[in-house]
């Protein structure tokens, strides 16, 4: 890449370290940021790491936030009888764009997965024991329906309900708008199993 | 978006108006910086405004640099006299990457359209009509093969002609390796009225 100046370069080649960005996307970021006006690059490069410096995570429900309580943990409107474990703050996004959801949330940070060596102990399950020991009436595990997801939603299963509180699952089965033709049989024998008396 | 803590949000805001990234994507990049190790993320963001604030348009053949002169108009192994004429620092670098060109460049920074409101004297056209008092053996005209592209070659050969200066353009035609089946038929024609003997 000697065709390009030094510093275009080490612009190019951090910029295609980033997650879903090769080369060639890299190298049109790059040119984009080069003529973009001097302050709206500042502004950019202070936002990440002030974003990066001071995001943590919740001291409730360990999402990822820039206070000590996340707004939703921090809102007393909320039913914080009812927690919704979720693998990662996307998760819980994509729960609250439904705008119908009015419970609290688990962020775990992960899924158990014996393949990646991930155990219980790598994802945020202590803070949520913990976390039941205040009142609590339902846990929702909503973890992705993939065999990682399934297994942590098993574990934590098993974890909680000796102590008598309720654990629900989310319903796998055919996505709304879904053609049951295009659907496969996993998922078809899942809906198949959670049917529901009409 | 109030599911994200304050800096997450404006991070994604920024990220989301960069070319070729929606939320989704932007989402990913934040979270990906926020996991990111403090000193590499502080490395990105002050690449990002090093590289804004250096890079430079190269005195000769107007590409985009941190020295006054480009690595390319240093070289003084290159052909001086043959400019290959581009409309960005891109397609400087796709020509480089087949490391037989041994000429110089000039870099336009866009392509005359009349649609766009551009024209002739927003690209850096006076830049290279001054080149040419230097002794110039051939420009060869490699903007793209679009409308744009097309018009600005017209218009350089246009410029350039008068000077006795050799003007050439690129060839236009099907790509190697392309299936004619699956050829636009303007192109076809192109390379009909382009054929070479054999």
């Amino acid at each position: 890449m000697d065709y390009y100046s030094n510093q275009i370069r080490k612009l190019i080649d951090e910029l295609s370290r980033l997650p879903g960005i090769g080369t060639k996307s890299a190298a049109r970021l790059a040119f984009h940021l080069i003529h973009m006006p001097v302050p709206d690059v500042k502004r950019l490069a202070g936002t990440m790491v002030e974003a990066r410096e001071n995001v943590r995570y919740c001291k409730e429900c360990c999402t990822l936030t820039d206070q000590d309580l996340c707004p939703i943990c921090a809102n007393a409107d909320r039913d914080h009888k009812t927690i919704m474990v979720v693998e990662n703050t996307r998760d819980l996004a994509a729960y609250e764009k439904t705008g119908k959801y009015e419970g609290v949330y688990h962020v775990l940070h992960g899924a158990i997965s014996p393949m990646l060596g991930i155990g219980p102990g790598d994802i945020k399950l202590k803070e949520l024991i913990a976390r039941l020991e205040k009142e609590v009436d339902e846990v929702i595990v909503a973890t992705n329906s993939s065999l990682e997801g399934e297994t942590t939603a098993m574990y934590i299963s098993k974890l909680i309900k000796p102590t008598g509180i309720k654990v629900s699952r989310i319903a796998s089965g055919v996505p709304v708008g879904g053609d049951l033709e295009y659907i496969d049989e996993v998922t078809l024998l899942r809906a198949l199993d959670g049917r529901t008396e009409l």
